[in-house]
């Protein structure tokens, strides 16, 4: 139990019979909810928690916290192709912390993304205890034009955003402490680029999409469970930063397919809007690539297939932070 | 500042400049947010954590923990005269909590006053971590009718729901561990009664209305602050259960001014519709008691007044809880 103490296992195994009532569209189980609002548009509401030592570093400034909370929240978003709008904020501080310049680094840094997103803080609560620090973020979207882990049909072409494995070498570096450094995975884990614009560009074109946060092989596999579907990625496709590959030859792939903190995009796309997509990446207007394929169902439980082996088993790692 | 840190302090402080920007009616500093998510209602937000040893005994159990965290947050959409309809949960756990009993005994505590509210569960988070409970609810009110600190007028009746000091009475029974036991006031503590059906009977009657979470005389100081204006209360007129006067006969007065942990409400009612509220009242269609009356304001920072005396200074006890 305590190993698999995530959101998938503990929302969905005991809390899921309380999601059955009037005006949700879509409840627990994706990355985030959709609630019929209004006649026009479903608001999209998703909540994440991040915790000292588990999701960030002791030694993180206010201002690095900040960011990164509200960038990973904003990533639930952008995989629902839905524009952020609102954002409530749960803080508790432990005595040490409460005080004025860390409450104004932390302030400073939800600011520099709320206004980089055109997103407004609309409440919150602040209690002592241990550093925990939870958001609601509220977003819209057109009725009926959510992306959805669901969806997904044999025969979609699949599509990541960005680059892979940049979380997972971040930590890895933050954790070592050696003398490697590199300011841009640095910004990759305190700053994530969450894809919203990217998000809302696929709306009406992607069949499925979830964002990237466990890894690629994990999320894929949500994706393909939600919609009733197998997939095959194929590695040699896959968009790694040239730095991974110099700074962690041996790791760098599995850090692509399974290190997770990733906060990018995962979707798939039917076949008469692949050329779309493509002149998209091509003309600059969207920054991903191509790694694999929807496939149909079979009776086995391989979800996502790499390099066309079923007997990969990528597992993936979680790393907690040592005090 | 540790002393101070509350909601009032650190949100408004340091994090009010994040809340101008489109759709937001009402932002920081209410019970709750106001969006404009559709042309006749808006959306009413409010967050609200709460921490073992600081909210709850770290005894109570995982039931009690889920009907008072969700209880507790209801009491701030009653105080907007909203219907709940939504709520997400941010649940952080130690790996000592985090087993199949606790969690189904948690969800049960949810389901209950979740059924007896008809609000669903659309989502939420859970980390390992210390025990940090965070809900954040979701509401609607028809357009401009939602009730709010600022509005009352010299003039106006002020109002009181259910009985005061029961919450800091509890809290006393809890922490003293001594013979004394009252189930009335442990469902008191573990269980209070959102007000959600007056709220909304109230909604185009009431000119302010406010929960009061921190005490009587605390937040109707709020109500005053957010209306421009002072209130006299008279003592005599409380509403405090006999059981108080019974086994704490020194203390149930300070508690029903200034105990908080009630979650009644506290409203201003304009002199035409005093007498629909007293009809209400007498046919016991509305639980709730006269107890003063909003004053004009005037150069002094003596917001509420005491049975009519300036001098009176009672000042908020907040217990925490000892380990």
């Amino acid at each position: 139990m305590e190993t698999d103490f995530s959101e998938f296992d503990a929302i969905a195994t005991y809390f899921k019979d309380l999601t059955a009532q009037g005006g949700v569209a879509l409840g627990i189980g994706d990355d985030a909810a959709l609630l019929n609002t209004s006649a026009d548009h479903q608001l999209v509401v998703a909540t994440d928690t991040i915790v000292e030592s588990v999701h960030f570093p002791p030694q993180a400034t206010a201002e690095q916290i900040a960011t990164r909370a509200l960038c990973v929240n904003l990533s639930d978003m952008a995989a629902m192709g839905a524009k952020p709008r609102w954002f409530t904020l749960a803080l508790t501080l432990p005595s040490a912390k409460a005080n004025a310049q860390w409450l104004e680094g932390f302030s400073r840094g939800l600011a520099a993304v709320a206004g980089q997103y055109d997103i407004a803080l609309i409440g919150g609560d602040t209690t002592a205890g241990p550093m925990t620090i939870s958001l609601t973020l509220l977003a819209e979207v057109p009725s009926s034009d959510a992306l959805q882990r669901s969806g997904a049909k044999a025969g979609d072409a699949l599509y990541v955003t960005g680059t892979l494995g940049d979380g997972a070498a971040a930590l890895e570096m933050i954790n070592s402490r050696d003398s490697t450094h590199s300011e841009r995975l640095l910004t990759r884990f305190y700053q994530p680029k969450p894809q919203v614009d990217a998000g809302i560009k696929l709306r009406t074109i992607a069949s499925a999409c979830i964002d990237i946060s466990d890894g690629l092989i994990a999320d894929l596999g949500h994706l393909c469970q939600a919609s009733g579907v197998r997939s095959n990625i194929q590695t040699d496709l896959l968009p790694i930063h040239r730095e991974l590959h110099q700074l962690w030859p041996q790791r760098a792939l599995e850090w692509a397919l399974s290190g997770g903190d990733d906060y990018q995009l995962c979707f798939a796309v039917p076949q008469p809007y692949q050329q779309t997509v493509d002149q998209w990446i091509e003309a600059g207007d969207l920054d991903a690539t191509l790694v694999g394929q929807i496939l149909a169902p079979d009776n086995t439980n391989n979800l996502v297939i790499v390099d066309g082996d079923i007997s990969t088993d990528f597992k993936r790692g979680f790393d907690h932070f040592s005090h």
